[in-house]
Order: structure tokens, then C-alpha cells, then sequence
């Protein structure tokens, strides 16, 4: 093969089909019409994982990550020619949250509904937000901070009976791979996965949009992505993204993450004054918080991180330099309770040893903190 | 090291720090408080390519690819409550092209500044558009269909000096590694460059932004890139292209691309009725396009892909689905000519001898694909 067309890509030229040259070509511009090697791979992704949502090939949209696929939804379908409101819930990831804020700020009346005290929304107060002047509704399906699932389905086909024209968007990441995101059972519109979070390389995302939901473009130029989404392919993300569906959701069936959980709390509850923030029913076993009486979070974590090898997290990398949790306010939490809070999230990979190690690790570093303080 | 914060990253958990676990951990999500050693590589990344355009390394911004890159400093710089027009050339990617066509769309005046028969951009015409009611302006710098060259550092600084106020923007993709890139010696306020034209894969481009230019994120969420480009860092795809850049730039540097060109169009032009869309000079020496008389550029490169494993172009990727070409003839070709044209582009690694067999094999095959219509 000799390539003369590097402007579209990359710069190899290879004079014989060699592997090297395979190589190559499997690099080139997808969307160049010779390309249809890396045309097959894209389209092959794109149905393995319209497969496991239930959907049809032709219904998703790659993205460049899930705040890429957030932030269309939301600007896609709460316009301000609608002259209609867009809905929410305080229990939102960043890109929903902040972008809701963006709406405001372009003149579109929003409104944040309520949490739970266990972090899931109030449904019957979304429901009463989602009346016929509401055009757009974002709802969270798994809460990255808590666990906490929103039962999606049943509150989606109850805002629909009452209000047929709505948009339904739900931000699927922490649901993906976990729990059932078969888009026909949860009514969704629109629905948001991403790669990384399932074990595929960061920069890569996708957006369900159900046939005839009417979505303009966020990025426009070429016409990759049945015209919707410009931009050339990351064709190494998506190939990766659809190997990792099968490994990951398997790997996650597999590991019983109820009785990690509940091992991992028996020993963390030996120090003393930890509570559970949101609850352990309707929740997903691999993501839960707890706050951690009279130890700052951020000290907690840097000291295991240092002294002991055991990473956890503060809740979402994405609201980092907030102090406090916005979510866990949301859902009655003081501000102290928020900043005391840690977030605990296993892998398809642990196993009971580690997490019981790692709890009674966390367990030993509360007490020795708290002599300290005194 | 026991990962308990997979809910912001992937899913491995490692007892002990081996190689496995410290690479599982540059796997982290860059922006939670503890993956420092990702954020590191991110930063050095940064510097390299800062360094590369004689920018300052917080001027520097990821983006997933060229195209977010252009948008992103199209819809952010160009704005309906300035009420200024926005003015561009007609010879534009079209991920600046089709930009503009939506600012139109949203009520922004925009002018289209017609081109040179050379493809490079009529510079007077586009000063006299840029008068003190326009805001902000996109200029390619190295023409992705023909390789022609637009001064930028001449025409910008003709334009500030009349208008102070107004943004300048220039798409670098197909300059940058080529030609020089410093953005002071170019004046832009913003330039667009893309990791997977200089062989980082496919999925990374980079804004920079000029120091005091006050820009809007296009995506919101979490604070990721100085608080403007939301949205997972794409740790890989970053390091990956400064990498690319110095064996990049050294390659092209190393390759004698004048030469490449002259002994091919010498053995292109044996064919008869070849002819230069654009010229020789101010034009990169790798990419070039020609139309051939008689023959349809599709066919043609269908042919040599299938029966030769000759790869060439028929321009930009992302325009591929329009008929004719844009570009050659806003320089005023016809449809006819423009169907007729074909896109060269030498990688670095290209040689004399695969450029010369190259060259042999399409002049055969144009004589043969004439000969079949008669």
C-alpha cells in the first residue's frame, strides 16, 4: 500500500499490505472514503453497545467523553425558543449541574428538585415539576457520590403520561455496567454512558437518542456521526470501549459486591462515629460515602494515600475544588457532615481480602487521627 | 496501593505498588485530589507544546479533538450580544465553515471573504471586512485541500492595527509541525492545532488561548483545564501528542518535500491534462491537489486503492458526502474541475522512490481509465 493522502492523517507509507502497513491503515481518517477498515470497527462498536443498551446501531452517538454527551443533551434540548422549562435534581453530576446553570444564564427557567435524605430525588416532586410547562428533564439513574439509584423507569413513564412532549435525559455513568440500562425499560430519550468508568481509555463517551427525538448538534463540520457529532473518530476509544462492555459487566456480575460492602462497613463501624451517608437499599454495592465524626475528609485521604498505599475518594474528581459536597447538602447534610465524608467505591477486581485490609487500614488511621486532634 | 475510588476511574485494586498498580494508578482520573503523577504527565504535556508554539503553558488548552477546538473559539468569540459581525474566508475547514453557517443561524452577521485562484485567502478583501463592526475573526492558516499558505502574521497585524478590539483565530491543523506556529509571530488570539495530524492518535486537538482573551467554556461540568474545557482529561491521547511533536517536526524537517513534489508532479503531468489546483509557491510542499481531465477523482481513487493499494485523496475528510469541492471553487474552478480533483499529501516518512512509483501508477491508470470511456 502507498498512502498519499497523510494530510487526513497520520504520516506512514508503506509499499507492501505488511502488518505494518494493516497497522496503518487501520489508523487512517475514518471518515476518508477508502477507510473502511476503521469504518467496520466504528460501526461494529457501535453495535455492540446499542446491544446492550437495548437500542438500535443507528441511535448512538459517539462523544468524546460523557460531559461532552451531557452538555449536548442539555443544550440540544432545552432551548430557550421553546419558551418551556428545564428540570433537574440537586442530586445531578457536574456537567448536568453546571450546565443547567449555563441554561439559566442563557434565560431558560430552571428548576432543581429536591433530594431524599437518602440521595435519591424526590419523585413525586420532579413529577410536580414536570408539568406541561416544562420541556426538559434531567435525572441522574446512579449517583456518583452515594450509590443511590433514581428508578428511572417508573418515575420517566410517570412524567410521560402527564406531559407526552417532554425530553427525558438521564446520566447513566455510574448505572452503566451495574444495573440494567436497557433504554426501552427505563423510557429515556436520551441517555449517557462512558467508557473510562467501564475500563476503556479516558476520552471516550456515547449518547443514546431515541429515533425521533429531534437533537441538533453541539460540535459542528464534518459529518461523522450520522451528521450530529463532527469531529474525527477516536477510533482507538471506541474500539476499546465496546471490548470493554462485555469484560467489565461480566467481571461486575461476578463479584458480590453486597457482601464486600457488607464486610468492608463491619470493620470501618469499629471506629467509632461513622455514618452511612444515603442507605444501603436502593443503592448499588460498589459506591457508597460515609462521614467520618471529627476527621476532615481531605486529611483522611492524603494520609492513607501516603502512609498506608489505600486510595479513596472525596466524591466526584469533577467538583474537586468545591470544599463540601453539593450533593450530600442536598440531601441534609451539614456542611461539617459534608467535608467529613468519604467515598468508598470498589472495582469488578476486589476482592474481600483487600477490602477487609483496606477497611481495617481506614479504620486504624480515623482512631490515630482523632488522638491527634485531642 | 488499594484503589478504593474506582468510581471516578477504572476498576483495578492492587495490594503492593508493582509496576501493574503504578500503572493502574496513571490510569486515574487526573483531576481527583490524589492522581498527582497523571496530572504531572498532563502538565508536561502542556509545557511541550506551550514550548512548541512560543506559548506560555497556561495558555494551553486540551480539547478532544481539532473541531471541538474550532467551535469552541468560534461560538465563545463570537457572540450575539456584541452585535459585531464575524467574518471568515471561503476557504475554511469545514468545522469553521459549517460553524459560521450555524452563527448565521443564531442571528449573528457573518461575511464569507472570498479567496485568491490560488486558494489562499484575498488578504485586502479580508482586512476591508474586518473594519471596527467586526468582532471577531477565523482564518486557516495552511489550507487542508491544497496545502496554500494564508500570511497570517502579515494579515493579522494589518487587521489589529485597524481594529484593536476584534478576536483573531486561525485553524493551525494543517501548518502545525509544517511551518512555524509561533503564536506571537502570527498575532493570533486564539489557534487551533490536532494531536493525530502529526501521528498522536485520533481523539486530542488543543486550543491555545492568548493571554487576556476573555472566553466562555463550550462544555461545563467539572473545573478540568483552568475551569473552561470540562470533562475527563484524556491523559493518553495528551501525552501521546507531545510526543508526537518533536519526532514529528524533526521528520518533516528531515524531509525534502520540494523535492518529493517536483519528481512527482513530473511524473503526474505525463499524463495529459493535469493541472494544479493552486500554486507552487506559498504552499506547503506536502500537500497538493490536482485535477485530472476527464476523469472522475472518485473513480480514480477507488481504482488505485483496489487495484494499485495507492491511497490518495479527494480533499478534507470532513466534507466527503458534498459533491464537488468547496474550497476549489470558491478559487474559482467549476463542479467539473473540482469532481475532477484529487488530493496529494506526503507523510514524513514518505520517500522519493514510493512518491515516484506512486506517481507512475496513477498517470498509468488515468490512461487507462480514459481509454475505457472512449
Amino acid at each position: 500500500m502507498i498512502y498519499l493522502d497523510n494530510a487526513a492523517t497520520t504520516c506512514i507509507i508503506e509499499e507492501n499490505a505488511s502488518f505494518a502497513a494493516k497497522n496503518a491503515k487501520d489508523f487512517f481518517n475514518p471518515s476518508a472514503a477508502y477507510a473502511q477498515e476503521a469504518r467496520n470497527q466504528i460501526e461494529n462498536a457501535r453495535k455492540t453497545l446499542a446491544e446492550y443498551l437495548g437500542a438500535s446501531a443507528d441511535e448512538i452517538y459517539f462523544t468524546s467523553c460523557a460531559t461532552e454527551a451531557n452538555n449536548w443533551a442539555i443544550f440540544s434540548g432545552a432551548t430557550k425558543k421553546q419558551k418551556l422549562k428545564a428540570v433537574t435534581s440537586a442530586g445531578e453530576h457536574a456537567s448536568v449541574y453546571e450546565s443547567f446553570t449555563e441554561l439559566s444564564r442563557r434565560g431558560i427557567q430552571t428548576v432543581i428538585s429536591p433530594l431524599l435524605s437518602d440521595t435519591r430525588v424526590n419523585a413525586d416532586k420532579l413529577i410536580e415539576n414536570a408539568s406541561c410547562d416544562c420541556g426538559f428533564i434531567s435525572l441522574i439513574h446512579v449517583s456518583n457520590e452515594t450509590g443511590a439509584i433514581n428508578d428511572i423507569g417508573a418515575i420517566f413513564s410517570e412524567i410521560k403520561k402527564r406531559n407526552p412532549n417532554v425530553i427525558l435525559h438521564s446520566d447513566g455513568v455510574q448505572a452503566f455496567g451495574k444495573i440494567s440500562t436497557q433504554v426501552g425499560g427505563l423510557g429515556a430519550d436520551l441517555y449517557v454512558v462512558s467508557g473510562h468508568k467501564i475500563g476503556a481509555p479516558k476520552g471516550i463517551g456515547a449518547l443514546y437518542i431515541k429515533k425521533g427525538v429531534q437533537i441538533r448538534p453541539l460540535l459542528f463540520g464534518g459529518e461523522q456521526e450520522n451528521k450530529l457529532r463532527a469531529g474525527t473518530e477516536n477510533v482507538g476509544g471506541i474500539t476499546a470501549f465496546a471490548a470493554a462492555i462485555e469484560a467489565y459487566s461480566r467481571r461486575y456480575r461476578e463479584t458480590n459486591f453486597t457482601s464486600l460492602r457488607e464486610s468492608f462497613l463491619q470493620i470501618l463501624y469499629q471506629a467509632d462515629g461513622i455514618n452511612l451517608n444515603g442507605s444501603l437499599d436502593n443503592s448499588v454495592c460498589s459506591i457508597f460515602s460515609v462521614s467520618v465524626r471529627g476527621v476532615k475528609a481531605e486529611i483522611l485521604q492524603r494520609v492513607l494515600a501516603e502512609k498506608d498505599g489505600v486510595i479513596i475518594g472525596l466524591g466526584s474528581a469533577c467538583s474537586k475544588a468545591k470544599r463540601g459536597n453539593r450533593v450530600l447538602e442536598a440531601a441534609g447534610k451539614t456542611k461539617l457532615e459534608a467535608e467529613e465524608s468519604i467515598r468508598i467505591s470498589f472495582g469488578a477486581d476486589t476482592n474481600l481480602e483487600f477490602a477487609k485490609q483496606a477497611a481495617q487500614l481506614i479504620a486504624q488511621r480515623i482512631g490515630a487521627l482523632r488522638q491527634n486532634c485531642h
